[in-house]
């Protein structure tokens, strides 16, 4: 399966001759080419100066790409009367030739650039790169961010509509992996940092560990989200017990629980776009194939929020163990933003996809990171297939939070012992 | 690289077990499930319920299909009022929320329907399929053809940004690629027939011969066009010498002349996404750096509509080579549709990627479909590098035809010596 | 799986520039080639020669290769003056030299020169090609044969060791399998003539079917040996319900008998080297994991001497099927040869494996082959798991052949009543 | 390429069920598991004591291991006896049956012991490492060692033959290559230390860096030998600015020399039979054909006796590069082995190879390793294509060694200045 999975890279790596060099000498600007690219009268002269816009984008500094976006933004947005017009006409007489027209009138003409620029060889990958930059500039703000704004939406919705979850390959992550491969996956690792060929070894190496990623056929060589598991006997309470170098692996068809234990997002230009719950899904429905010995699928997740909601709360630091499990609990289960979801983002994405609260460790990320983020705690999600679309449910419907018996004795317990007379002595 | 051509299939076939196993015996009709689809909470809910519209899709008559594609076309359209209102807000508060409101707005709930389809395992495929039902049905006519044809219009809409070139794959075709699919490259081949496995072999096998198909990555198991190709020493004059079983092949490294005598779409279901132009000029560029001693690209093909509008015109049957070159010769330079176009739909294809009217041949061919469609008359349509965007933007700014002086001359004779005459005797 | 399989001919064809092209203008005879090539001082010049030598046989008529085995029959045997004087130096001063100087003495040059020739690119194809026609030449007799039987050893003992059942690799063979290969499939299928294309098809691709075939590395786009399955509920009793275009397949999982109904050798270039048992173990092997639905793994065999052997012992034919089926139990455990083996080889090759005789079938094969070699009759061999060793021990040490209850009750039958009398009427 | 090569590994690991699991409580001594293996009278049965041989002999200390060798190197050492009356007969009577019954008298039953081993899945790679053992444990001495030795003859002449340059791989090692294979060839390196990932990837990963290895195809994890490649203008002269990591990599179009820097033979058990010309030559004709700028294929090479001989001859260690330089020329043209070879193993391989001694530098490998073992001074030897054959001819026959003007004139200038007289102040 690692092999097959290989080849993917391959096989689209080295796919063609391009049919149409660039023209390397054209210094039109970016805006200037984006205008003539939509002017253009046939497939191939589009493709050829769809080449060069990408040719001169990445000369740009941020100025002259900010020069783009803006261009982009302004002169090629819908053009609102002509939608009024388009939308009574079709009222009229529906049809196709009206229902055409509006269609045309009502999408801006930088998704029909933004197709066009598709047609270049290997440029999916760089469409989502631009995308980054624009995200970027818009985060830098300014009194263009709502027109990029605007813009940024154009991107998202066609990205959307091209990593569509019937798109993507999974594939199997492994030390048979190429390097070059490997070395992203170090670079993109976002939640318990690799530290070297050797942590990244005793990751994927030992017969108790997987990785999968998820793939799209246009950028094979670049990962889009994936997902670290450990075999395991029981449910781990501790990110130090999975990574210890000192550990004895257990055979694959001996462990009872899988651990998904960080889930990284490697493209910044598919913001917005979700993977992650097709991820979880997907492999929790392999790995129950695949290894039958399994019957729980959890996670041991980080409580990124816990310290700054407490700091803004004016809570104090706790003391133990107890008091952070406490504290996390009521975190977890109570504090919510202005739309009624949890606060923490992790919280929010697991109990989304009808994930349950099972348990909360203390001591269980003893990183820096892990202290400055949650004083040392971390969190259990069960992934309980009978349950997930009835926690997913009432979790959409009502906001209701699925949680173990022994979270929710915990936040009794936080009730019952407000924080702020616990940590006082 | 056939090697690495055929891995495609397999990687993708097998890609995955099916997170969301259907449940088979939902018996909701197709359209009950769309609309469940477009009101379920979650990404789990929706590809369940997409994954059971398909299964149920699959059971339907066409009636059935009828009834569903009717619903989608007035239930799930776009909301007239509501675009009017999106539009003028958007065009008070430019930004991202009114912006993201309008393209919601304008865009109808059936093309996201579709999207949604989308993310079963193999759907897109199924998708395809579905358009090819719903393009059948429209051409049957009837009182629901208009609004079926703007649901069309969104099916095409997805599929062209899903068929963007950027993520098509040109694979060879040759005799080590698979009987299964080798098998549809005979079924699908609609120009000159091919009548069997050993017709295929002698099309694929000697070392003279070329095919090449167009696939995604999506569908890697259906080519979606593909072309055949002779490499010869001069320009072929007919495709009888071409598809001789008794010819002597020639090394390929002594060819001067890479002739496209057949090229074949496969899919209806993806009519009006246009994948010839790219591919020819693709394949011209893949040949030329693999057999430097190509500097020919022409094709030998039929003039499908000369003995229609022969008919139409009332002129009677040409009696020999000549007369059949003389009226070809007109009928391809004159013959103009309302919109000012070339009448024959091959000779409007090649002229529009900017190939040049090179040579009108009689007795070219000789099977019955050659008789009743030309009298047996083809054409060579020259794609010169030099002159293609030339040709290509005299032919879309002023419809002028590219020709050489031998079909120029020809025309010449045709004008002087009209027809009717010519045919009384 | 076979993806993966069709990539090994693929990895080997393009394996590698030569780094040593042949000067294609040597005209030495191939005998003085083998003796330059024997006198070479270097690796590169050996290779070169061994090319030559290669290009040059190629050319040569039967008279021709006979000329050369004649000389490597002669002139490159074993010295066994040499053979004497060094097993003497190595009985008195055992040690790395003398042992080493007695097996160089030991070996005749002509099997160095069979390991040079194959340090060519793609030689071993050819060595195993020219063996083919030693050993027809051997076939057409006088007086040579004893020497150029004597060199058929040298080729044995070498290519035995290289296609040693280590170095073999076992591929499914199916519908998705190459048209180049599949070619071949139907060329070398020596039991049950394939019938073109369809036939083919209907062996491969329905769900109940299956075929595998043993590679080697070196020779990737040559089959070794194959074996045709199929899947069935019960045992089949006619090769005709079997092969027949009506039937209906059944779904692979409900079958409860994988039949092995045709086992063919490819390459006569490496007759008596046996590949039989091993490919029907490791199927059984590989069958019993992927289907473990399936319980019993027996063939439907020919029985090739059965009317030969009647006619010798001027037997009638017999009238009805049950006569058939009791002169054939009777050929096949009564039969022998002078060394008392079974007459029959199919049952010398199945029962030498372990199998048991476990039916006798009439009307079984009813092609106008079947009826001239056997009245129709086919045979069951069971390959029972836990009865192979003792069976196969039993038969090779004492000749017992295992029978099944029926088939020793036809011989007791037959017994009873000898065919003569029976048939005489 | 690299792609294509990654698959061998996966294609035949995981290449098959074993047909014939071990029992694995077979508690028999390895000498008594391989007498019963070579009495074991069919080829299941063997198979199943081949495996059990391999699994016990895994399980042996070298007492355990010396046993078994000892026991092969009598108990089944050739029958002096036989091959005499085995070689009369034969001469009497040449045929088939005297020439095989000779062959087998000739052969001791331990070779045929080795290839019933080499059946079992996998165990091609097992008894490479046995052989590595047994040479060990010869190397380490004892009464024993000449029996011994003719024992490792036998491994020798099976492995040579099974390991032909005809059945070899030459694949690309690149940073695309999985890094489980990566860390092997950190490992294997044994000229200029591997330190690591980051040191690994700057000699794979630069557009000027290539490194081949040859793979047998029943090892496909396991390189036999490799060979590192910098891609250079003008001819390098230090290792040091080949390893740089400061230096600026070129396109490799723009070089006109590929320097071979390192070779590194991978498996002791493979000691005696040489791949390293066959790699060069290949890898040389390989590049030539991809890199049409490459003009020079020459080695940057380790002098690895230079100290030692002049220790042994009493020599000053030479106090400038000068004196170095012809130092080194001397030792290189002169110092000779009784049997009249170079003395230095490099220069033995590179002169036999048919290479020119080109270039002496100093301060080449400042390494401690390289002031160790030649005071820094390293050889450039020159494979230059119409000399090679001429080269070897006349090393071979005369013992000439091919040098360039320059070597030749600093060996001069060394016998003109005897280093004694120079060292001394």
């Amino acid at each position: 399966m690692s092999v097959l999975a290989d080849l993917l890279s391959g096989l689209f790596d080295r796919r063609r001759v391009d049919p149409l060099p660039v023209d390397g000498d054209d210094r039109r600007a970016p805006s200037e080419l984006a205008r003539a690219l939509m002017n253009a009268p046939g497939e191939d002269a589009q493709r050829d100066l769809a080449a060069r816009l990408l040719a001169r984008y990445g000369e740009q500094d941020d100025a002259g790409k900010r020069a783009l976006f803006l261009s982009l933004a302004r002169d090629m947005d819908v053009d609102r009367d002509a939608v009024r017009d388009a939308v009574d006409a079709y009222a009229r007489a529906p049809g196709r030739d009206t229902y055409r027209a509006f269609a045309a009138a009502a999408e801006p003409p930088r998704q029909d650039l933004i197709r066009r620029i598709n047609r270049v060889t290997d440029a999916t990958g760089r469409i989502v790169d631009i995308r980054a930059d624009l995200r970027r500039l818009i985060a830098e703000g300014g009194p263009d961010a709502p027109a990029l704004s605007a813009l940024d939406e154009d991107f998202r919705h066609l990205l959307s509509s091209w990593f569509n979850r019937g798109f993507l390959v999974l594939r199997p992550i492994t030390w048979e992996t190429s390097a070059a491969l490997l070395e992203k996956i170090i670079q993109y690792e976002a939640v318990h940092d690799i530290g070297g060929w050797s942590d990244l070894r005793r990751r994927l190496h030992p017969p108790d560990r997987r990785c999968f990623a998820f793939f799209h056929p246009a950028m094979p060589d670049e990962p889009l989200i994936f997902v670290e598991i450990a075999l395991t006997r029981g449910t781990p309470d501790s990110v130090q017990d999975i990574l210890s170098p000192d550990r004895t692996p257990i055979p694959a068809a001996e462990a009872d629980t899988a651990c998904f234990y960080s889930i990284s997002n490697c493209q910044p230009g598919l913001s917005g776009i979700s993977f992650g719950n097709s991820l979880i899904k997907q492999v929790v429905a392999d790995l129950r194939v695949a290894l039958p010995g399994l019957s729980t699928f959890v996670t041991l997740s980080p409580v990124p929020g816990l310290v700054r909601w407490a700091e803004a709360e004016g809570l104090p630091a706790p003391d133990r163990g107890d008091a952070v499990r406490r504290l996390a609990a009521r975190y977890l289960m109570r504090a919510k933003t202005t739309s009624g979801e949890p606060r923490d983002p992790v919280a929010r994405f697991h109990l989304g996809n009808g994930a349950r609260l099972h348990a909360i460790h203390a001591d269980a990320d003893t990183t820096s990171r892990g202290r400055a983020q949650s004083w040392g705690a971390m969190v259990n999600y069960l992934y309980d297939r009978p349950e997930i679309a009835g926690n997913h449910r009432r979790f959409s419907e009502t906001g209701e939070i699925a949680a173990s018996a022994s979270v929710r004795s915990l936040v009794a317990d936080a009730d019952a012992r407000p924080p702020k007379a616990e940590e006082v002595r």
